[in-house]
């Protein structure tokens, strides 16, 4: 493939790939490994597909750290299924559970809970369009919540994180959909991570679920089978027919991260490409960010020009000069800039100089 | 691709692809139709996937002939979240369900519904190691039943319902995961199909549901919204992040079915490999089908030596030969060779070759 073909897609999800793994991919797709056949006519009880998935898990599990008391699942139905999950299997003690509102993704998973327990919002940042990470203390939530839920990156505002809420002795559920695998973590602060896997992990259609043993098998009576951690936790992730392929490439993805030196230098060159990006953004005169500076997710990148003629002049040029998917999400308008671990550094280098020429030109 | 080096794959599934398919996604793998991206990569919001799942759709009913009024949904979560779906989504009247058990899967749906509803076992084919699909009569369901179920092809006992029951009023709902895009039917006859993707349609990732729309919009009030049809209705598969690289190849075989002449000409194919195969075990010294004749998959052609040893034999020498995954469900034993529609004429020719030259051997 010739390099200059390839488009800079600043999605925020599916986004992305290495391009090692994409080539990969497509090098042995007819026949993996001269088993004479694709992974996508794989048996799921095969010996090579029971290679790619252990590998999967353990290099999954070497990146992150992942204590030997948390199970590693590979699930399908992305986040809005976790949104049931975790409401449904966590919530086996006093039915109670505190949430923190920080955006759509959030709220859903909040109006999914109340289906299934006495939920209560610890706070809520909507006052200000989701355009920060609420503080909150240990006194603010129930001292006997089953558990304490945040979505730790919020995709659609840019807003992260940077500091965990202190939930003492209850545990914490986060979604990390949009920065699983973008930063060192310590895991054993959670009691579950879920992260769907388009943003940082692989091709959309397979969900990571990390969670602690203790919180496995105390589900809802009316759970459905395929809503049950503890039935995907008791088979390995094989209770049916996984996404065999996303899987697949998933693995490569993790693959990928380990050469490169692991998370640590992957969060190197991620912070890089967001402070570059931001500092840009921070001097102009035409973007601006409207997100709190220490709430800023190094993923998602949201910015305005202020008027929205000027906004969709912007996303159309970016098209044009091979920048695709400038736009924001279309529940607030203005526009985004996704960085997800794929994105070479010299994409971003390169929309900061697209940006500052649109600048010059357009104030 | 050296064609010599390709494996005949008998795996119930996930299964053998076109080998056309795979070439063609292998060559497009890196730059999709020149847009610079994987479609690994794609957003589901792009014009371009939006193009491929419309697409998808409008073939599939063109394969099969879906009238207007019913709603093509491209799901996750495979032929076990949809036991549950069904169940959620069609008790909305007078919350009985009437079942039909012709094995391990439909017993799998029914052990679901329970929780769900007031569920009647209307026939079993347990008593005969579910060797045929029991003869029912429309007195034997409840008038009021919401629905009927049966798992029309049955994967691991290599049954199939040649004749549909009649159910009068009663709408019919089929698990067709393994016999979908196999055989011409009417699709008006039901009111709900499904089947998961990875035997006739896919790879592994993406379930297929048929519903009419008078089927949706009375789920359970406790319905995890990713398990409401009405919630993918509404949105044209879109509510969230599709598994959209299944979808895509998917969408390759409904083409590539089109371009062989339709769900007729496959059919014969089918029809013709079946009879052969099931003709020579039928006429065998060493093999024998347990399956009632006017019972018979053509998908799934099941067979016994009736010595466990002598089954490995032949499991292990065909694999050694080139024929893989001919091994029975672990649940029942066996040998079982799954001929779906990707797997060549040749490669049934070949086996019952190799079949002829084991007998001989083994006699």
């Amino acid at each position: 493939m010739n390099k200059k073909e390839r488009v800079f897609n600043f999605s925020a999800g599916p986004s992305m790939l290495p391009i090692d793994v994409i080539n990969e991919v497509a090098a042995e797709l007819a026949n993996y490994q001269e088993s004479g056949q694709s992974v996508m006519e794989m048996s799921h009880r095969s010996a090579e597909f029971d290679k790619i998935i252990k590998d999967a898990e353990s290099d999954l599990r070497k990146l992150m750290n992942i204590p030997e008391n948390y199970k590693v699942l590979f699930l399908q139905g992305g986040g809005t299924t976790q949104f049931s999950m975790v409401a449904l299997n966590f919530m086996g003690g006093t039915h109670k559970a505190d949430y923190i509102i920080t955006g759509q993704w959030a709220k859903k998973a909040y109006t999914e809970a109340c289906k299934y327990g006495d939920i209560k919002v610890v706070a809520n940042s909507e006052d200000k369009k989701y355009t920060y990470i609420p503080k909150v203390s240990k006194d603010d939530f129930r001292p006997d919540a089953d558990y304490v839920y945040i979505c730790e990156n919020n995709t659609i505002y840019g807003t992260h994180y940077n500091e965990l809420p202190d939930t003492g002795e209850i545990p914490l559920v986060a979604d990390m959909s949009s920065c699983i695998l973008s930063q060192e973590i310590d895991v054993t602060k959670y009691a579950a991570i879920f992260a769907g896997a388009q943003k940082n992990i692989g091709p959309a259609g397979v969900t990571i679920a990390i969670i602690r043993d203790d919180m496995i098998g105390k589900a809802h009576p009316m759970t459905p089978v395929y809503m049950d951690y503890k039935v995907h936790a008791e088979k390995d992730s094989l209770y049916n027919t996984p996404p065999c392929f996303a899987i697949y490439v998933a693995g490569k993805v993790f693959k990928h991260l380990l050469d490169m030196g692991g998370i640590k230098a992957i969060e190197k060159v991620n912070l890089r490409k967001a402070e570059k990006l931001y500092n840009f953004i921070d001097n102009s005169k035409l973007f601006k960010c409207p997100v709190a500076k220490e709430d800023r997710s190094i993923m998602n990148v949201v910015m305005v020009t202020g008027n929205d003629v000027m906004d969709k002049k912007f996303v159309d040029e970016a098209k044009e000069a091979g920048f695709i998917n400038l736009k924001g999400h279309r529940s607030i308008g203005g526009l985004r800039a996704s960085i997800y671990n794929a994105m070479p550094e010299e994409g971003v280098d390169k929309l900061i100089e697209f940006m500052k020429k649109f600048e010059e030109e357009n104030i």
